[in-house]
């Protein structure tokens, strides 16, 4: 579960409309909201959806604990209100996603069906999870695009995250294409691949630094990694890292890489890599880290920087330099009835009604773009932009999926829980099937997210009826 | 606690390292490591400290339980270390300034000692608590001095935190100068004030606007803000909010604010005085709210927006566009020798040896400047720049305090640990002793940090050791 007490992990005002809904004897009425975000992080095309197992699995298991309703008849709530959250249980239906798949601004990427009262009070937990995790995994995927397949990308963040938040930063950044994590927490409780070896600390603690690297290498003959920048890369740490190369090998052991941490990363590997050659440590493999992140990365990599492992860190689990998705959570519809939101901003008005998304694909299997549109139609001959309506796609003959699938019923888990790892796998298989123009890190193509007719329609409708 | 199963809540190479000290026998050897960070963030001239009490607290019940030992069993490690492991404490010192002491670069602001392998095991810990604390608490602070000392400022951004980083970011940005959150969890958690009033969602859940409005002013009749941005803040928002604001006169109550959640801030908030006023209603607050942070205030501010409440959400809680603070933790001695990194960085080098901190203070109690001494010096006639060691101050005739208090004594806290309030207090009476060109938001003056001759020339011998 995401965290302890789930019902207090929230926004005072989800429990002030929600006793106000109550009281005024609303809270049975039935609501739907979206979740969707508005523009993508990092400058970038797409955005990896992930939080959702996590989010289900914790709104399963909301209920209002003693010491919580303690506090809310300290805050001066009413009694009445108080005993009916004592025994609340999420009871309601969300349709989502799957968690990894590639999706795009303006989706109601996830829909929440129930009573008033409990679709309201999961809105900030909700958030929360989503917003984060996805962020996380966007950003790892950038990350690892730009580092390529043969690259091992690791997730070292924990120091710089912020706070808690490393536990999750680790979790999406598996889902996003990382390959492991020095954080040992989110290893155990997500059962990720985790590793390290050395700090500078190591390497300061002993005499001199030949015997620290040579006391490492005993205790960790076929898994040594070491530090090669404390005192001189190239003037004592190279030197002493072959001479432990040496060691080893005349035991039948392996250096497995040596890791650079400071400098000039495109300098140093590459005159690490031509002194290890040399050397006769072709497969002593270097491993960078320090500051990094995918134009960092594709930086090294124009500059043909011989890397094979990076250590990625700050920058990954802070999702530098775009600290949040700007994810939302919006009332559709109330009693059946379709409710939206009028902004002076036009891409800030909501869609009305119960929808879903249809995912329309090329001939070769690739994504070509995706529809919005009501939870009844079955098929569209075509989609509008949804700002500019004059502007549509033909859809005709394509092949498309239904992207919302239940993940709750009633309250239920409706979806078999899958592992970190199986959802990194189905998040790959996904970006695949993304054009690689959507994948540039910077000004990417725009992927099509377009409305049915029907959709633009009953929202033009609404619209006139609100401000006439 | 900040986290249950905190000895996992560290990096894998904390692990390794522990047991090759184990292994090599040299884990009982006494070591020192310093804490500090090198960048203040935001581009700013002061860092908030925090999360000291927490850190503390967390180390004092580290241990390692079933399931982590059971994780390292099937990781590899070896039994022996396994066994030390499971009855492990920590049982050394810790020396810190106080929480929401006001902070400068490069000054160890806290000093670890003890054995090897202990001051080891919690680095990644220390640095995760510190780090973020630190970097919200700097943040909000920069914030309420935009904001000024007569504005509210309220915190509302758990749903777009960094994950579970969001409870922390509540008790930061409090210690940093908020006046209260949304966050319920961090209310409770902390003994935080907590608010919040209603969404766009209660509004869009009626029939029309002005029920909404009513319904909610009949269950808060004192507590009331009403959100009037919906479907069009002047040409309904504001006229509904006033025929309610008359119905609650009527009943001898008063609405508490309108607020403000789009549009142009400056535009809006000074339309809505004039019309409230108007209508006979200036005791009604305006509070404001939407991507805020401390420049967008400065710039309302400028303009003469007459907001009075002010809700910052995702810049607060993220660290907008700092997203980290660069905190470190070096070892500075081991068997009482003193240890430094050398880097081909010149800033990047550390401060050898056992270290303590004078604070210096002008005629008029405002802060003058840090030195950084060594443990067993007791007055310093001048203190030289650490990069240009030339340049240098005089301090004989300042009163001067020592920084660093024990807080932590053989495993035991040794101080007596306070509320996030009084913490709050402590800070907001060290920031008025900071000179207020240190506060400026943008290219403040650089604040004095200097180190003793001896420290000086302990660090050159040191280094011309090491490379001579």
């Amino acid at each position: 579960m995401y965290i302890d007490n789930p019902a207090s992990y929230t926004d005072y005002y989800e429990l002030t409309m929600a006793q106000g809904y109550f009281l005024s004897g609303r809270h049975k009425k039935t609501a739907t909201f979206d979740y969707f975000f508005r523009r993508i992080p990092f400058n970038g095309g797409y955005v990896v959806y992930a939080g959702i197992q996590e989010l289900i699995e914790t709104v399963k298991h909301l209920t209002f604990s003693e010491s919580e309703t303690d506090y809310l008849k300290k805050e001066g709530f009413d009694k009445r209100f108080i005993e009916y959250l004592e025994s609340f249980q999420f009871k309601g239906n969300i349709y989502s996603a799957r968690e990894g798949e590639i999706i795009f601004p303006n989706e109601p990427i996830l829909r929440v069906e129930g009573d008033l009262l409990e679709t309201q009070l999961i809105e900030t937990l909700l958030l929360n999870i989503l917003n984060f995790q996805s962020l996380i995994a966007t950003k790892a995927s950038r990350i690892k695009v730009a580092a390529g397949e043969n690259s091992v990308v690791l997730d070292f963040g924990l120091r710089r995250s912020q706070g808690l938040g490393g536990i999750h930063a680790t979790r999406a950044a598996m889902i996003g294409g990382f390959d492991g994590t020095s954080n040992v927490y989110s290893a155990q409780r997500f059962s990720i691949p985790a590793g390290g070896t050395m700090a500078h600390s190591w390497v300061q603690s002993f005499e001199n630094e030949l015997t620290a690297f040579r006391t490492y290498a005993e205790h960790y003959p076929d898994n040594t990694i070491l530090l090669v920048d404390t005192y001189d890369t190239l003037g004592s740490g190279l030197p002493n890292a072959i001479t432990v190369a040496k060691e080893l090998k005349d035991k039948g052991h392996q250096l497995s890489a040596i890791r650079l941490d400071s400098g000039d990363l495109a300098y140093f590997s590459r005159k690490s890599r031509t002194i290890l050659d040399d050397a006769g440590f072709p497969n002593v493999k270097i491993a960078a880290s320090n500051q990094l992140d995918e134009r960092v990365i594709t930086s090294l990599k124009t500059q043909d920087a011989p890397i094979d492992i990076y250590g990625v860190g700050t920058r990954l689990v802070t999702g530098h330099n775009s600290s949040a998705l700007d994810g939302v959570y919006k009332l559709s519809s109330v009693a059946n009835k379709p409710k939206m939101k009028i902004s002076e901003n036009i891409e800030k008005i909501t869609l009305p009604g119960k929808k879903k998304i249809y995912r329309y694909f090329n001939n070769d299997g690739t994504f070509y773009g995706d529809a919005i549109l009501l939870e009844n139609e079955k098929l569209l001959e075509r989609m509008h932009n949804p700002t500019f309506p004059a502007q549509k796609s033909d859809l005709n003959s394509r092949e498309f999926e239904s992207l919302l699938i239940p993940v709750v019923l009633n309250g239920e888990i409706s979806e078999p829980l899958q592992s970190v790892k199986e959802i990194a796998q189905f998040s790959k298989s996904r970006l695949k099937r993304l054009q690689r123009e959507y994948k540039r890190l910077d000004n990417p193509h725009i992927y099509k997210v377009g409305i049915s007719t029907k959709l633009m329609e009953s929202r033009d409708v609404l619209m006139k009826l609100i401000k006439p």
